[in-house]
This record gives structure tokens, C-alpha cells and sequence, in this order.
């Protein structure tokens, strides 16, 4: 595929979601809690985030680095409170 | 740290919890929905699942991950609608 004469190029995103250090931890402070009574008493620093998946179509790897860390600001996260990771994987072109 | 006489090794662990194919997942679709009101048309395959990280000891890397996949079954996520994938790293021996 083509946008305007620029080949595209396929890319999937994986997008970790973790809260900001000091921003509570329900999810995560609830499994901690849970795990000795099923016996694991070896298990510490449990923390629940969003894992967000999505393929982008992009010039190069460094405009869809640009365009999704952009979606990230604007909709997939909310940068008060979280922070995220952005970890791209080329696919075949289209 | 020893875990009766064998020196245990710490490592994290990354689990990505998904849907299995064939199981919704509205925060993905309303995801996709909203994204060409933000001028982003390029994008598709949006999936949302959960990101869990924790800090496991034991003996060996087969040992963290067959503990690991046991919670998975038991506690962290539920086979009958999700999958999910486990990732180590040794972290400096405790």
C-alpha cells in the first residue's frame, strides 16, 4: 500500500500502560495480598497495567514511534497518572 | 537469599494477559471507533489486554516459569476467555 507516493510500511505496536511510582495499585496490591493464601510466598513487586496492541502504517519506524506515542498523550493513556512504553515490530509490507 | 540450601535467583516476570480469538474486547473496538476522530486512519488490530509484572524467586529460570504459568492458571488470569504470555529476566542474584 501506498499513502500519497511514500511506501508504507506495516508496524506492530505494543504499548505497556504502568501507573507512575507513588499513583496506587489496587489491582496490583490485591494479587500481592492474595498470593500467600495460595501458597506462593516467594512472589514480591506485583503490578497490574494495560497492554495495548494495534498495527500502524507508517513511512518508517520513526514516524510510527512519533504517531503512536502521540495516541498515547491524546487517548491510550493518561499521562498524570501513568506512564508507558512503546515497542514496535516491523511486519511484512503491505 | 537461599530457599533451603539452593540459592534462589530473582527474576521478573512480564505477563501479557489477552483475549482468546473469538472473545470481545470492547476496549479495543471503542479504541478503534475513536481513533479516526483524532485524524488517525492508518491504524487497525487495536487490542486491549493487561500487563502484569512481578518479582519471582527460585532455583532456576524452569522453576520461576512453571510458578509463573501455575498463577496464571490459578489466580492471574481466566483460561476460559484469555491467554496469556510469560517473560523472564534475571535480575541480579539476591
Amino acid at each position: 500500500m501506498t499513502v500519497g507516493t511514500i511506501a508504507a510500511v506495516r508496524y506492530e505496536a505494543r504499548v505497556e500502560i504502568t501507573h507512575l511510582p507513588g499513583i496506587a495499585d489496587p489491582q496490583g496490591a490485591t494479587i500481592e495480598r492474595s498470593l500467600p493464601a495460595l501458597g506462593y510466598r516467594n512472589v514480591s513487586q506485583v503490578s497490574v497495567g494495560k497492554s495495548i496492541r494495534l498495527v500502524v502504517e507508517a513511512a518508517d519506524e520513526d514516524a510510527a514511534r512519533s504517531q503512536v506515542d502521540e495516541m498515547c498523550q491524546r487517548l491510550l493513556a493518561n499521562p498524570v497518572i501513568e506512564a508507558y512504553e512503546i515497542h514496535l515490530t516491523a511486519l511484512a509490507s503491505a
